[in-house]
């Protein structure tokens, strides 16, 4: 028998193919980096079913890819040479909430807008947004977060346990249920971020929150990005507990007007959500005004109605799509640095300068108040040029993050795009890692050539 | 040349000691578990001589256990067998705050009251607070927490970077500077915690936070611990960002009156604390009150100058002192297990009742807001009774939170004292934690005999 055939027999012949056009969906991401077919594509029902597969694995020495919605932004599912890709589509139940815990436990291929439609009726919210619906698998597996992590966390803080199959086919728990714990090491923060290259994960439970009291939206503009930065830095250096803070550019603003079908001021602009009871987020809002407004905002709008908020979120949401639709033909790439917050705004200006610089089509949006910002530019990938021009830029991007203490991914991961900054950041750190790898992985199956 | 004098080569004579009352010194915690002397003591004064004294440990096959101040609960610093002690003390420098940022950089001897002693000068403050006034190394290694971690998080929550000597003398740093990062493996999460067995932490660059606009505190007396933990369970549903919130059962409230010379109720009460502006706290107090109301509190007072406030919390922090204090003699052993918040009623009940039953002298405090609380127990360490019936107590306690998904240690960490509860909490997950072990430490020089 082959691998094919053993899949075969261990899963059922119907949840294990070679079509073509299912490889090829396997084969990409969102991004623009080269896809590759996978040599086969198998959709597991259970964590015992994903032992067996790898197991399988292990024994031909083939590469194993855990696949979500392949919304990722750094090649992360391309598989590296044919391998297996492991769909978790037919894992995609939310198992359990437990309300008065204020935890969820879901199956990977849950994504966050599923996950949210049946909180929802608890009156609970999950927090964690990437701009894509991610499946809630993949954004464990790359440390995702979004426009809500500076208040709320990343990715990372909302894990509380991971089911997770080994790369040998051993099945463990990384945490527990409980709020805080100092039992043995924190298998739980090694194992979110490591981009299916230690394992398949393949139950979570998480943290949520229950819906604010009030939320209340604002837009605010103005004539530089430079004053929109400096008012973020103000925003948080008060105290102030916003619960969102993004920056879009002018350039971004008019692709969102465009996608969006919204009349929005085409200047730099900050989208802002308070979260709290009334009277809090009443003295919360006034002084977030009189710091925008002494940073030179010309203009403060706020989204009274719940309908005027959601659509302020979504054509937020879908800035990066905004971006595609806008440019037929090109592929998206995405710089994605992380900086201390005092160096944000010089950070933005030279990336600025530099985008112009480029002749490259290109804006900025960004995670502000987490000083994760990120270029969008849109490339021809047929266009050596292009490329090549878009690959110093980001070059640049990174080397200014990293010499101010900062990091080459704020929240998109390494996979193929950040390899070849890890040993500039993490310098003999990286050893480290590639130890725990190789313990673990003895025959390097668990997606290989990513991170490392 | 022997392990001593190369020490005194590499060092200097007067930082390299054998003297007894040193080594008695660094024989023991604030614990129950019994003190076993280092062979030798030594001061370093920098990451460099950190690593030559661990390169000569592993040429000499000696453990090697790093020593902050010697209050951790559960024998973390007591040698295996002989052994060399790190002292910190002589590496207490604050290096650096950076305001804007809200990051501080500091060596590990450093104290977490010496620490906000240098940051109020900035209208910052560290948020974390173990009882004692433990070092911020020692706190990184057993992953502490405290009253604030309910709003603020754990001691891995404000880790960025970690310089560590691994056990085989080469120097890394775990992070950056960047609120998140999503490149390579979670470093600072593993070595936050891991006790010591993965290396010596030898600086720290943590997370601050601006002194809230306005502080509120109270106490609330309840005439059965079940209603007091019924009302914090009222106030975390309610979504009240509370900052603080202790129970301390009656016979605790009349140990603190002792000790620190207060007269509060000797009721079970909540020691309860609201951090924001002064139109939000208004509102939370107010709907605190009727949580607390509702749940059958029969007197709530508030401290509204700051000196009866600091009042307040020095008492909670005392409270194990408090213990000691009033049982000369005797020794404190201290239960830890940290459950989910919907278990916690129950657990609590359970525990009173085994107190009881047992005829030990102890009580209960908390930090419920996260599900964790202790049993502080004085008990006679030359009874074996004595020590038996804690024994089976705690083992009751630890087996009631493990089968709700809760943990063995919520704050205190393992040490010696719950590795024997390692196995039935991580399951083959444990062997995990071992192989990281193993192949960072191929010696086992690092803490041997903890965690594991």
């Amino acid at each position: 028998m082959n691998l094919i055939e053993e899949l075969k027999e261990k899963l059922a012949p119907d949840r294990v193919t070679t079509n073509e056009t299912i490889l090829d969906q396997h084969s990409r991401d969102e991004s623009y980096h080269t896809p590759r077919l996978p040599e086969v594509v198998v959709f597991p029902e259970s964590a015992e079913e994903v032992s067996e597969v790898i197991k399988l694995a292990n024994q031909y020495k083939t590469p194993v890819i855990p696949f979500g919605l392949g919304s990722s932004l750094e090649g992360h599912v391309i598989p590296p040479n044919r391998g297996m890709s492991i769909d978790f589509s037919l894992m995609n139940k939310v198992l359990e909430v437990r309300e008065n815990d204020f935890l969820v436990k879901v199956q990977p291929g849950v994504t966050r807008s599923q996950l949210n439609k049946e909180l929802k009726k608890y009156g609970l919210f999950f927090t964690v947004d990437p701009g894509a619906d991610a499946t809630l698998g993949g954004m464990a597996a790359t440390n995702a977060s979004g426009t809500t992590s500076v208040k709320y966390g990343i990715m990372r803080d909302q894990v509380r346990d991971l089911e997770v199959v080994l790369p040998e086919g051993e099945i463990i728990h990384t945490g527990n249920l409980a709020e805080k714990s100092s039992s043995g090491y924190h298998l739980n923060g090694i194992f979110v971020g490591s981009e299916g290259t230690l394992g398949c994960i393949t139950e979570l439970t998480l943290k949520v929150y229950g819906i604010p009291e009030h939320i209340m939206a604002a837009r605010a503009s103005f004539s530089t990005v430079d004053d929109a930065v400096n008012a973020v830095v103000g925003i948080l250096q008060a105290g102030i507990p916003i619960a969102r803070v993004e920056l879009l550019d002018a350039f971004s603003m008019k692709e969102v007007n465009l996608y969006s079908e919204t009349n929005y001021n085409e200047q730099p602009t900050l989208f802002l959500e308070f979260h709290g009871n009334e009277a809090g987020l009443k003295q919360d809002i006034e002084f977030t005004k009189d710091i925008v407004l002494d940073n030179g905002c010309t203009a403060i709008e706020f989204e009274t109605d719940t309908a005027a908020r959601n659509q302020l979120w979504e054509a937020r949401h879908n800035a990066a799509y905004a971006y595609i639709h806008g440019n037929p033909g090109k592929k998206l790439m995405v710089t994605d640095v992380c900086l201390p917050i005092s160096h944000l705004a010089g950070a933005i200006k030279d990336a600025r300068k530099a985008v112009e610089e480029s002749g490259l089509v290109g804006g900025i949006v960004g995670h502000v108040g987490d000083g994760n910002y990120h270029i969008l530019l849109m490339i021809d990938v047929n266009n050596k040029e292009e490329i090549q021009k878009s690959e110093i830029l980001n070059e640049c991007i990174v080397e200014y993050a990293l010499a101010r203490g900062g990091t080459c991914t704020g929240e998109h991961g390494v996979g193929i795009g950040k390899q070849k900054y890890q040993e500039k950041e993490h310098g003999p750190a990286l050893e480290v890692m590639k130890k725990f790898k190789a313990v673990l992985d003895p025959n390097n199956i668990m997606n290989p050539n990513k991170i490392f």
